[in-house]
């Protein structure tokens, strides 16, 4: 068999020490496409660019690696290299590591977890990686480990249909992680703080600043095993049918005049 | 009971007429706030604004309306009216009406869908209107006549746990439109075709387009409805989770080594 072909990508940019480290990770598993944004594009989300055109160009990265930098978003950068990189579909998408989590409904404001969304709409088995760590600095070491159990795994296991998945690391050294736990989605929300400021020319502006804050007491959660020391697993997926609303919908009685 | 008091946004821009056609169709149910983006944010998915402060002023609108223009995504314009403008949860919160279908896998690039889907996060019963016509000049006469009928029912029964409605309007007269059905997401992908340009610096420059291909010949679907003349209701839900994935990754057996 042929060695796989590995798409990678992230949100924190091309320069990432995040992406470095993935790419260091999975390295020794196939053939390597590295597809990044050129500038950091957190909390993107599953935003693609309308209505403005798209510049992708060759970057050189470290150990003499050359990669593709991208001026789009997360979801860009996959399209990109499925539309007009590689003429394959590639056996697998990694993105990240994310500097940060990306937990309970953080998911969906993530630009990490949207560029591994993307690659599982196009049909390519697809993980995100997020270190609770948000420093620049955060160590990658037992990440690179776990990233290795992981990929190793899905290039010799199915997908499951319509899933991709979402991996967090605790922000610990390898020998004080626990395990990995398949978990679901925690149930919690982000509290909006706004920081309102005044301007030079006196008006005001608002940064988004927020506290999140959890709302599940599970033991089967993603934010349960992060909290206890587990690398969490939680299967997603890309229908949002809300499937168990549909009886209650059917007894609204909606009927045209 | 007093009036309830509904939150009103879009992705399309405060100027959009999709949003002043949903202000006339709701401004019979209660008191009114309106909050959208100051330009155009389609496809911004859920996207929030990370490293750059907002911006948020008053705008004049049609019929003497005052309204709030926010520089930022839908969903920033959501966190921004719940967080800095309004004093207590609205009872409702009506996004659209997008220029354009949200269904099938478009809820997730949708900025529309998002603001709805926000206003769910925070507990506020959110719906999504989408009229399946992208044309600014759209007829959205028919569209304000079932936001009516989905408005009503909506602030008479309670929402589902956990889920928002994405509702789409075939580009039909009133008298054509079949009636309402409740829906799932289609199963379907937008496949790639960038358009490659050269700027007159000899640079390459791509621009997105695609087409949209379906992969489910359900009868229950939302784009069965709509290629059939009915409303498609579709709950949507924000709990990503891939439960039924739950089984088959407990078998790939990760571990520490």
């Amino acid at each position: 068999m042929s060695k796989p072909h590995i798409l990678i990508c992230n949100d924190d940019g091309i320069t990432a020490p995040g992406i470095q480290n993935l790419t260091e990770a999975v390295k020794s598993f196939g053939h390597l496409t590295i597809v990044a944004p050129d500038s950091p594009q957190s909390g993107m989300g599953h935003a693609i660019s309308v209505g403005k055109p798209l510049r992708l160009y060759e970057s050189q990265l470290a150990h003499g690696r050359t990669g593709w930098a991208c001026s789009g978003t997360p979801v860009d950068c996959v399209k990109l290299a499925t539309g007009v990189l590689l003429k394959e579909k590639p056996d697998l998408l990694v993105s990240g590591i994310n500097h940060g989590a990306n937990s309970s409904i953080s998911v969906v404001y993530s630009g990490t977890m949207s560029a591994a969304m993307e690659g599982a709409i196009e049909g390519i088995p697809s993980i995100g990686f997020s270190l609770c760590d948000f420093s620049h600095q955060a160590d990658f070491s037992a990440s690179q480990e776990i990233v290795k159990i992981i990929v190793e795994r899905a290039l010799n296991n199915p997908m499951p249909t319509g899933t991709l998945l979402n991996v967090n690391i605790p922000a610990l050294p390898l020998d004080q992680i626990k395990g990995i736990r398949i978990t679901r989605q925690a149930i919690g929300r982000w509290v909006e703080e706004f920081d309102q400021r005044i301007d030079p020319a006196g008006r005001p502006y608002y940064w988004l600043t927020g506290k999140f804050k959890i709302e599940d007491d599970g033991l089967d959660t993603d934010e349960w095993a992060l909290a206890n020391g587990f690398v969490s697993v939680c299967p997603v997926q890309f229908d949002l049918t809300a499937h168990h609303a549909l009886p209650s919908l059917n007894h609204w009685n909606m009927h045209l005049p």
